[in-house]
């Protein structure tokens, strides 16, 4: 037993879907003695008491943290200053804490600065998430195959980093290690800039069909071209809104790279360069076809001039 | 038999997914007498020959669509401005020709004044395809359910457009009547917008990718949200960037506006107005809800705190 990972005492702030689903490990693992659910609501930490994630509820950041050797922070971004605070003061020396945020240079500027000494704070964020929320959906899989990425800082011990990245690697993920600055870059670009895009596009859309056109649903002609680039536009808009504003400097800098791309391919519209609109989308293609070679759709018996994706060759 | 649809001699100009299911459907409903399908490609032809969707082929479309009642040209939209040239002059009095290409207004500019004397042209547009092509993948199924819309102009004849109207019906389709440029309006909205922006927003990715990232695999930090934006980019370069040349005013225009929301977005993000970039995306989000009402996912046993898509809660 000497190597095996073993908190006596953890708490978990925010017992979501994330929060959860890590004290339903931590419980089946026997990575946790005693885990406390701290939450703001009494129903969903009622449920997750009954559900056995966690042994004790309390609504007080600051009495759930007492005595507790592992913190996990699993709020909506934008509340994490507001929890670290309160408990910042009732952590004890040698405790844990940890963050699953998906921004992260914004909040290790953050939470560093309120860590009392001796207590070690690593950076976390799991690449992973589901359509429901609340501790009833926690999923003691799902994690499993996803990536977690943490962003230790010259202060983070080293000792602690071990210790969260075999946390996430006992939830079946592979742990990917970063300086925070080029998180919150890969996930401007892979995250949040398509997300801003894809709600931008909408908004866009939703204006044609609204005035200009005559009221005609303008819907009723999209075909799944749209209904995919814009799927994520159904997210929720709070939690998008938080990250994004709390991702400001890479976000609005790949804002402005994506808005240089558009003005140039505008212009090539504009002066009908069809040559050069085609290299353009051709170096795209290339570029997207690496990233998920799997062929799509039945190769039988056709003969294929050209291959592409559903419901695109017309819409 | 008297209101029946039918015409003795038909000719398709380019026997791909498109023309070879117009093919099949016509055959199978005894819609047309004979079909001459008109190609490039000897093979491809041969196998349309061979699947009994055409009668006889030929590499001429002069020779083709000699003697015939209705002619469709289901090329590549850059491609229809040759193949009408070649095949007018042979054009008989009382012939309807029509076309399905994903532009109108400048398709009708083109075909409209190359049209002989009594000869009719529809314009048209089938919102439908697949992610094959060429006469060996012909489904007689590829239009039911789908929208097929017809773009005459004050010049249509209206018997002929009854006639290309019972024809898409007949396919299984429903048909939409409006103007070429609100045509071009809403398909510059719904579908060449977002397939510009996939492209845009991939070689935006790829360089962050590339470079300033320390050649990371960024992809591997990616999930659904970036997969299904993105999805579209995998789409032909070739013909879409002939659609985006040819619709040059109103994708222009509505690229524009794109980018003026972008603009106001990204000041939002840098003025941290969280209120403000939330009631954006909360627009979005519930115009795109409109949308697609369907419920996703599980709505079993769990509690749902907000609803989102699959993989966007950390992604």
């Amino acid at each position: 037993m000497t190597n095996k990972l073993y908190f006596e005492k953890a708490a978990i702030i925010g017992v979501g879907l994330i929060g959860g689903s890590l004290a339903m490990i931590m419980k089946q693992k026997g990575i946790a003695g005693h885990i406390t659910g701290v939450g703001r609501g009494k129903e969903n930490l009622n449920t997750a008491k009954r559900l056995g994630l966690v042994d004790e509820c309390t609504l007080e950041a600051a009495e759930g943290v007492k005595d507790a050797d592992l913190v996990i922070a699993a709020v909506p971004v934008l509340k994490i200053e507001a929890v670290i605070k309160a408990a910042a003061p009732h952590l004890k020396k040698g405790c844990i804490v940890t963050d699953v945020g998906s921004v992260k240079q914004a909040i290790v500027d953050i939470v560093e600065p309120l860590m009392p000494e001796g207590v070690h704070f690593v950076p976390g964020h799991p690449i992973a998430g589901k359509e429901v929320s609340g501790a009833a959906c926690a999923d003691a899989d799902l994690f499993v195959g996803k990536r977690c990425v943490l962003t230790p800082t010259e202060n983070t011990d080293k000792g602690a980093l071990a210790k969260i990245r075999t946390l996430w690697q006992e939830a079946g993920s592979e742990v990917v290690i970063m300086d925070a600055e080029s998180h919150d870059w890969i996930l401007a670009a892979t995250s949040h800039l398509p997300h801003v895009v894809a709600y931008m596009l909408v908004n866009t859309v939703s204006e044609v069909g609204g005035s200009g056109r005559k009221g005609m649903d303008i819907f009723k002609l999209s075909a799944g071209g749209f209904r995919d680039t814009t799927r994520i536009a159904s997210s929720p808009a709070e939690m998008w809104s938080d990250i994004c504003g709390m991702n400001k400097r890479a976000l609005s800098e790949i804002m402005e790279n994506f808005q240089k791309r558009l003005d140039v391919m505008k212009r090539l519209i504009q002066s009908n360069d069809i040559t050069g609109i085609n290299k353009e989308f051709a170096r795209a293609k290339s570029f997207r076809d690496s990233f998920n070679p799997k062929p799509r759709g039945h190769e039988g018996p056709c003969e294929h001039e050209h291959k592409h994706d559903h419901d695109c060759d017309h819409d």
